[in-house]
Order: C-alpha cells, then sequence, then structure tokens
C-alpha cells in the first residue's frame, strides 16, 4: 500500500465544500488540480499552489485520481457525461450528496466506461473538513478506497461500508436524517417554552444534556429492534408513551402540533394493531411498514 | 431553613414513579405514609418501614407534606377533590404528569382550599430517583421548594422555575417533546438502513457519536433564534438543508416518508415564502407560528 505521499489529484467544483477538499489536499502536499464552472472560486486555492485547469477534461487528464464535489446528481452526470473517455482507466471518487439509486447509477455509468468508482458522503461541514469529528463514509471499489485511503484521511476519519456503492448515501442520508429530525425536535421545544419568556438559550441549556443522555437510550432500543422482540420486561410501553399531554400542551402555548403530531402517529398505529403493551421502540416497525 | 431530617410526608399513588418517590424517601429516614388506590402495591413499602394509609384521607392528615403522583390529572382531581378540607393548610407537592394549564387549574382550585401548592415534573424513569442524572423542575409556591428542598433533592437535581406553576409542566413536556422526536430521528435512520442488512444496533455506533456531537450545534440555532437575525454569516441556509435526497432515499428503501417530511414541510414554509438564503434556525418559526 502506497503512502499516497504525493498523489496527482483533480477536484471538481469548488464550492465551499469543494474548496476546503481541495485546500486540504493542497496542503498535505498533494499535486492539486482544480476546476469549477464558474471562475473566480480557484484563485485563493491557486495562490496556495494548486494548478487551474481551464476545462473540466483538462482537470480530468492532469490525474490519475479525480474527485468530484459537485451541487448534486445532475450536476455531476452533466459534468461528466461528456468526459467518460477522459476518465476511462482512472478512479472516480464522488462525494456529491447522491441517493443511494444515483450512487448505483454512477458506479455501472462508470464500470461501462472502464472507470474505477468510490462513492463517498461527507458527515461534516466545510470548516470541519481536516479536523477531528469529520467524518466520511465510501462504498463501492475497494480496491480504491484502501489505495487511496492515506489521502482520502486528511479530510477525516474514512470507513469503508462494502462494494454496493449505494451504501456511503445510504448510510450517510440516514444520519442526517436522525440529526435534522433531531433538530426539529429541539426547535419544537424551544417554541414550546417562547411564549413563557424562555429564551432558545436557556432550553438549549436544559435540553442538551437531556438529548445527550438520552442518545446511550439509543443502543437500548436499537438492542430491543435487532432482539426482534418488543416484549422484553423492562421496556416503558407505547401507551406510557402517549404524547397527548404534549400535543395538548403545544396547542396551549399557540404552537404548530405537526412535529409531535408525527411521532405520536408512528406511536398510535402501533397502539391500534394491538401493540400497546409493547415496548416504545415498535414504532419503527411503522416507519418500516408504510400506510 | 430545614435540612428536612426526618419530615412526615405523604405519597398518594404507588404506581412504579410513585413507588420509586416513596422508597427514596423511607431510606432518606423520612417518616413515611402511602397510599394507592389497588390493594398490594405497598407491601415492599410497609417492609421497609413506610406506614400504610387506608385511605387517601388517612394518608393527607398523617402529613402537613402530601405527593401526589398518580395517572394523570384526572385521576388527581378524582382522589384530591373531596380531601380539599383535610388538605386546608398543608402543601401539596403534585408531580403527576400535566399540561401546564392542569397544573394551574390545580393550583386555582389549592389556593381557593388554603392549601400550598408546588407543581413538578419529573425528568427521570423510576429506575434513575435517587440517581445521578435525575432531574426534577418545579414551579408554584416558592416557599414550598425552599422549604423542602433538601427532601425533594432526594430524588434527583432539583430546580425551580418560578411563581406560574405551569412552567414546571410547561419546561417538562417542551424538553419530552425534544427527545422523543430524536428517538423517531433515530428509528428514521434505523428503518432506511435496515434493508440494506445493517442492524439497528451497528446503525447507533455511527448515529450516537454524530447525535452527540451535534446537540452542541443546538447552542448556536439557540444563539441565532435570541439574536432575531436568520441573516446572520455562515449559518447553512435553508435551500441548502432541503431534504429531499433524504425523503427519495428514503422512498427508494420502501419506508415512510412522514418523519422527514415534517422537517421538509417546516423548512419549505420558509423557503415558500422567501426565506430560503437565510438560516435554517428559522425552521422554528414555522411551528411558532401554525398555519
Ligand atoms: N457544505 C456542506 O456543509 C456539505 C456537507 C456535506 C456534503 N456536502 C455536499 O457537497 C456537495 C457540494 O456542496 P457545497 O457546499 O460545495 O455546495 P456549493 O457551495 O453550493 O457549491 C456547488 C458547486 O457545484 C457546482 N455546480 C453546480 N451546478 C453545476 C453544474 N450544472 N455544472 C458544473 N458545476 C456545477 C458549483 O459551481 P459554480 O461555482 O459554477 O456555481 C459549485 O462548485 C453537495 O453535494 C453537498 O450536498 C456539503
Ligand atoms: N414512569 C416513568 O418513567 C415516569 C417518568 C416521568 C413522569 N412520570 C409520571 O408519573 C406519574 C405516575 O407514573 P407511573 O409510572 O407511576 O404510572 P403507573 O405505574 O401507571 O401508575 C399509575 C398510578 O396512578 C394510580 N391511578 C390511576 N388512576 C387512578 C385513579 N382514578 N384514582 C386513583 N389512583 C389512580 C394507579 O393506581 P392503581 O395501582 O390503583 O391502578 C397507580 O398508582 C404519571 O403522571 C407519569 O407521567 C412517570
Amino acid at each position: 500500500m502506497t503512502t499516497n505521499d504525493s498523489v496527482r489529484v483533480s477536484v471538481l467544483g469548488l464550492g465551499a465544500m469543494g474548496s476546503a477538499l481541495a485546500a486540504a489536499l493542497v496542503t498535505a502536499g498533494h499535486e492539486t488540480t482544480v476546476w469549477n464552472r464558474s471562475a473566480g472560486r480557484a484563485d485563493d486555492l491557486a495562490a496556495q499552489g494548486a494548478q487551474v485547469a481551464a476545462t473540466a477534461g483538462d482537470a480530468v487528464q492532469a490525474s490519475h485520481l479525480v474527485i468530484a464535489c459537485l451541487l448534486d446528481h445532475a450536476s455531476v452526470r452533466e459534468v461528466l457525461d461528456p468526459l467518460a473517455g477522459h476518465l476511462a482507466g482512472r478512479t472516480l471518487v464522488n462525494v456529491t450528496t447522491t441517493t443511494p439509486n444515483q450512487s448505483r447509477e454512477m458506479a455501472a455509468w462508470a464500470t461501462e466506461a472502464g472507470i474505477t468508482y468510490l462513492d463517498g458522503g461527507i458527515m461534516a461541514v466545510p470548516q470541519m473538513i481536516g479536523q477531528p469529528g469529520s467524518s466520511l463514509l465510501y462504498s463501492g471499489s475497494a480496491d480504491a478506497f484502501h489505495q487511496y485511503r492515506p489521502l482520502l484521511d486528511r479530510w477525516g476519519t474514512s470507513t469503508y461500508h462494502g462494494e454496493d456503492p449505494g451504501l456511503a448515501s445510504l448510510y450517510d442520508l440516514a444520519l442526517l436524517a436522525g440529526m435534522y429530525v433531531m433538530f426539529a425536535g429541539f426547535m419544537h421545544g424551544a417554541a414550546m417554552v417562547a411564549p413563557a419568556g424562555m429564551t432558545a438559550s436557556r432550553f438549549a441549556d436544559m435540553a442538551v444534556p437531556l438529548l445527550t443522555a438520552m442518545t446511550n437510550g439509543l443502543h437500548e432500543y436499537a438492542a430491543v429492534i435487532d432482539g426482534g422482540d418488543y416484549t422484553v420486561a423492562g421496556q416503558q410501553s407505547l401507551e406510557f408513551s402517549d404524547l397527548t399531554d404534549i400535543l395538548n400542551a403545544s396547542a396551549e402555548q399557540g404552537v404548530s402540533t405537526e412535529v409531535v403530531d408525527m411521532v405520536q402517529r408512528l406511536l398510535r398505529r402501533q397502539i391500534d394493531a394491538g401493540h400497546g403493551t409493547e415496548g416504545f421502540a415498535r414504532i419503527i416497525e411503522s416507519i418500516k411498514n408504510p400506510c
């Protein structure tokens, strides 16, 4: 395995994230070629020592390893479709956020064109790239992952999740789902207490320790789900978890009930199906089996 | 201020929570009288040294300090309404979960009857009572809180939130809202990855560190909300946060989209109102202003 001491690498897309990825590679001493659709975004990187390519095709031809960090799947297809011939024999690492099926579509296209394909999902904001806490998920070509891992590790902790190229996107989006929903729950609580004069910051002082402590309970729910038995003793029941008080209090405060109502619907479907005395973790069945 | 070394106290309601509260008081050496509607639930406590009252009225008359931990507001009214005369001149601490308005209703009833009223919200499960991490919120009579604080502290960290008797319930329910919604978000992510063969436990291994790290971001959102300016630089925009990829991936996996759709609706309402370039924290406006 190489240490990737000075790999030639090209980065397509210099938005907030692409710029951060390219900067980390330049800093690490890689011969980095960059390209962006609109001019101007490469200036800082050029000053740091990156080569600026005039076209995406030039950027692809400059390096064996090509990183794509564009807006979305459509922009990746738009930029790369005409370059299949140039990319043949090279390795494409696509860290653009896409759905799992879009990642699989790109991988099929790449295989067809003789391109080695690795898909990535970035669990970080641009400021975190290269810093502790930054995590990137990969799936697709194991060879590509192992060959370029030292380079990829410059961006954050790299984990490989299997040959199915859709898995990195899937895990990325599943984690983001959990995060955004948690944010919405916090916002709901902050909205409830606001009419009583509590600031969001004071609410955060109370909520952050509670939510942090409760994340540990997620391992317990997970164990129940994996065990497949929602009747194991010691679980808080679905009936006990009924959210009527929270819904009523939200209405009393004049705020929308839709955030909590989402959870209540998941609960009620299980209770209505006769599982009221079983554990709360059973709400996952309402999600797994849409009505 | 007394140390409450050996206060006489009565506990009405010996469900899972009432039993835990009473047991902590017996352990702490308080002269504890207990009552439960159905027989049998007091046996363990009696063995530990609690007095068992035959009626709720007897329990009330045994102590100056009366704790109510019943199922809900209706059961509290049912048990206490006939005992207003017995309770006059005593202190009632109601830790039954109710809405803020129900707490206020109890406080008004108590004032009318010459009862000192303190309302409580329990941020703990029964096993946590008396252990680190157990937190109880109080509001209503400040005198009662301060007089009995050493006793209340036996159950967990006690915090007082103001004379408005509804505030403890409000904060309790707002925090629980955040917690339940976070749980639902986790379940959604676990449901998404399940068809790909990832266990909920493996998903928890990935999600718990992420969610824990992201709880810190809540302080930043709170600062933006309190500052009142969603255009402050450095915020992730509403448009960037669009959850279409997560929704599509959820649908691809065959799971319900309703959990994430809830967040997307909050987002879209702000974007549709022309705030797409403003920060994500602005979704709280969708909750504060129900449509
Ligand atoms: N920023 C984050 O916090 C973050 C976190 C995790 C993942 N990601 C993912 O990283 C990717 C890039 O995000 P970003 O933050 O860098 O976004 P961004 O700042 O909005 O930049 C978007 C980039 O895509 C380019 N682009 C858009 N449409 C194009 C097209 N049709 N043809 C060619 N180039 C096109 C833009 O070029 P122009 O300059 O010419 O417009 C720009 O370089 C996204 O998939 C995003 O989901 C971002
Ligand atoms: N358990 C928790 O994790 C937890 C956490 C925070 C807050 N709380 C709150 O604590 C309170 C008690 O919860 P719990 O876990 O102890 O519930 P529980 O185990 O279901 O016990 C309910 C208690 O209420 C009594 N009760 C119900 N209806 C009654 C009525 N009409 N008249 C007289 N007594 C009646 C029951 O008496 P019988 O035995 O005669 O049925 C029993 O003592 C609830 O408000 C709950 O929200 C509980």
